[in-house]
């Protein structure tokens, strides 16, 4: 029992039962030197009152095995319900999602046979951070938050992906033709990881073009690493052009504990019938197996998963008139897959899985992320919001009335709605809602103090405005720390 | 010359001039009522020192004609140089962008030949109103805005259209389930208007698997209506899958101006030498022409071009060995959709466009937004943004200094660090960067004052904290205009 790799096991919800169940005898039939540990997670501890869908002591399970092999689980309709992945992922800090795409031509059906990339996912931040603020009758707020150790994170491990699974090439997409700042940075951190690995290609693309190109051309990447909205997008785009919607796995890697599901869902409508696909959890279940050092018996089940694909032992979600078979259920699925352990694919290539020769030490090394910078910050001004929407919207008249505020020299230099300059010189044509950005600085950019932001905050307010938030203005190093205006 | 329409028209960069030409040939042939006045944009103009591309003069010409045929354009390589079309679209106030996306097998190759929607994207709004800021060493934030009547008016543009053109769907696409309050607006806002055109069909798709059925199964969708980022994803999704990006022509649509153009870029590579495909530009002259009630002209032009792919007459990009007669370059193109006025596709369908029956003023009341709505709005609390990173980033050490703060009864209740709970019981597994939020209000939500908000800053300055920046917590009607913490 001893060289047995403890592992946390969670049954879910709708198939997730049968799936795991099948893909579990598959890894004990392999001999998976695993032992489970089951927690409940799911509708269940939802509907017990437990907001985030995992009972409280799961989590010391979770921090006890590091090793979480999930089932997909149903997030009970109506408000309060928080989603358990978000939940799990940004709690245990696993900050990057590992998902390989891969076409099983001709056994599923797909326009681009020649498909084998792997996106890595910034799993943490952006958007998703679910930072919202209504603070005007009209508008709506999301922060996006980037930062510079959580991209040198998922870029490092990326490389160290790349370079460990024999991968040629690492493509960065972002959107910072536009997001100059917050993509900017995540496209600069690749650059400057990228010379670290001069044995790895790389190279970068706009994620309008790039997820285009995934669409039609899959065949042209390799690994391909991407903030959390754009990686959200593109992993579905992929698993669907490949049709691997039903057949792919996905880690979630942290620095500790790392999470191992199928990408589909839990399919309430066809639970407990035995035909769901076990597929999505057994390749899960695989890359658990190379994660936890066990690459040789991963190798065995992923060859004799493939084997059955191509003798045509299927699910009735792939199965197809002149390819297929044999239909069959869940558990027969597995049990095909089990007689095959041993044997390999005919005509698709023979699965082929790192031996880390790294001891975990060396591993952590290698993701370590460099010692952060410091740069010199220098506060030089102040955006403050407004709510207004009197007098039929006339920037000039907001413009004249804020011209008054005078913070021992600091003064308001521009508005702007929507992020165009609309006082001074602002377009008639140019539509205004009632959040209203109201920037200060000194017309030499020089330095000024938080008292004065105060007392720019109090001005405001007794001219009778309703300032409803701030950003602050500051330089680094010189370089401005804040987007000019459209038309500024 | 009296019922000629008068047009403005700038040739670009690039192949600019080259489909301008070509384009504007056929339209002459095809007995438009045009009169064009040229006005100069692009590298030019840049280069003179003007960093948005366009002479201050144009304004002028667009503001009286208020219609733009646009080539293409370069923007110079460095730093400082805006995009023109940015600048355009939102100085005009173009808030609908509009490109359908058609298939035109055999002669273009795609797998999916019965492809035929229309993309309707958000022009203004989102992460492309260019607000970013970086406030510590670590963090860069761009502020993602969604406004009510934004969002109303490009759903209203949506449906408007759909029934104006006989489309039979709107879907509506968002990121809903994670960004509830920016995308939920914009999709409960696609609800609210779709109850009034109960003749339209309509559903709704998350954007990640929507965008993967754009690129698997395009067949299945009709109008599509989105946010700015998402849009620009999926219409470059949609054009690449139907072989559409050297043929496809957008509108950008104001209240008062509009704009029409190619999809593609002012290609330098190949600039001078008479062989790009004018398609593009001619398919944004064809919705020009819809848009200045000359239909006819257009359906003409339209039944000329098909005519012209279907008898082979190919530019080198969609030149296939088997399908094209014979390789010509741009004039030559041009001159063999003249030839074909008059004449019809055989294999592809007739094209029909619209014959507004409505007057200006009409069509300008069936897209007017609605009267605005007056909620109650209630001053609960603060959220004050941090740049912290002494003792460790322990987020005990700032949570026991900041219990400190008392602004009239108003204190911190918790702190998150991007978007995840850390204090008070945080998970050590949690990765924190330097930007912290403190979230203080009333233990009861009450209301409090902007006074007490002021204070608040002052104590935790006095405190020695840098404050960055600050959202105020409001409810509207009762409702919490905020999104609670991950973990809260």
């Amino acid at each position: 029992m001893s060289d047995k790799r403890k592992i946390t096991v969670a049954y879910g919800d709708g198939i997730g039962p049968e799936i795991m169940t099948a893909t579990l005898s598959i890894l004990e039939a392999a001999g998976a030197a695993i032992e489970t540990e089951v927690i409940e997670i799911g509708e269940q501890v939802y509907l017990k009152g437990i907001s985030s869908g995992i009972e409280p002591s799961a989590w010391d399970s979770l921090r006890e095995t590091k090793v979480f092999l999930k089932s997909p689980i149903t997030t009970p309709q109506g408000g309060g319900f928080k989603s358990l992945n978000v939940t799990t992922r940004k709690t245990l800090g696993l900050y990057a999602n590992v998902r390989p795409c891969k076409a099983y031509s001709p056994f599923i059906r797909t326009h681009f046979p020649e498909t084998d990339m792997v996106i890595i996912r910034e799993n943490e931040e952006d958007l998703y951070a679910g930072i919202e603020h209504r603070q005007t009758e009209e508008v709506y707020q999301c922060l996006k938050l980037i930062s510079r150790p959580g991209s040198e994170k998922i870029v490092r491990y990326a490389f160290e992906y790349a370079r460990m699974n024999n991968r040629k090439r690492v493509t960065c997409m972002t959107k910072d033709n536009i997001m100059k700042m917050a993509d900017g940075i995540f496209h600069q951190v690749f650059n400057e990881v990228a010379r670290e690995y001069p044995d790895i290609q790389t190279d970068h693309k706009i994620i309008d073009i790039g997820t285009a190109l995934i669409a039609d051309r899959p065949e042209m990447f390799d690994v391909i690493v991407t903030l959390n909205l754009y990686g959200d997008i593109i992993s579905d785009v992929a698993a669907q052009i490949t049709g691997s919607v039903g057949l792919g796995g996905s880690a979630n890697i942290g620095e500790e504990v790392a999470m191992f599901e199928a990408i589909h869902g839990s399919a309430p409508d066809i639970a407990g019938r035995d035909i769901a696909n076990p597929s999505g959890l057994i390749n899960g279940a695989i890359m658990m197996l190379v994660h936890i050092g066990q690459p040789a018996v991963a190798e065995t089940i992923s060859n004799a998963w493939m084997r059955t694909l191509e003798d045509g032992i299927h699910t009735g979600d792939i199965y197809q008139e002149g390819i297929s078979k044999k239909r069959v259920g869940t558990q027969e699925f597995a049990a095909a897959v089990v007689e095959r352990l041993g044997k390999a694919p005919v005509t698709m290539k023979k699965a082929s899985f790192p031996r880390s020769t790294r001891s975990e030490q060396e591993l952590k090394a290698a993701l370590a992320i460099g010692p952060g910078k410091t740069s010199k910050k220098v506060l030089i001004g102040l955006d403050v919001f407004i709510d207004w929407k009197e007098d039929d919207r006339d920037p000039n008249v907001l413009g004249e009335a804020l011209r008054e505020v005078d913070a021992a020299g600091l003064k308001m230099q521009l508005i702007t709605n929507r992020g165009v300059r609309v006082y001074p010189g602002g377009m008639k044509e140019t539509f205004c809602s009632d959040h209203w950005r109201v920037r200060f600085f000194n017309a030499d950019e020089s330095a000024i103090s938080h008292e004065q932001l105060i007392d720019v905050l109090q001005q405001v307010k007794q001219l009778g405005f309703d300032f409803i938030k701030t950003e602050n203005l500051y330089t680094f190093d010189g370089v401005r720390g804040f987007s000019l205006a459209q038309g500024e």
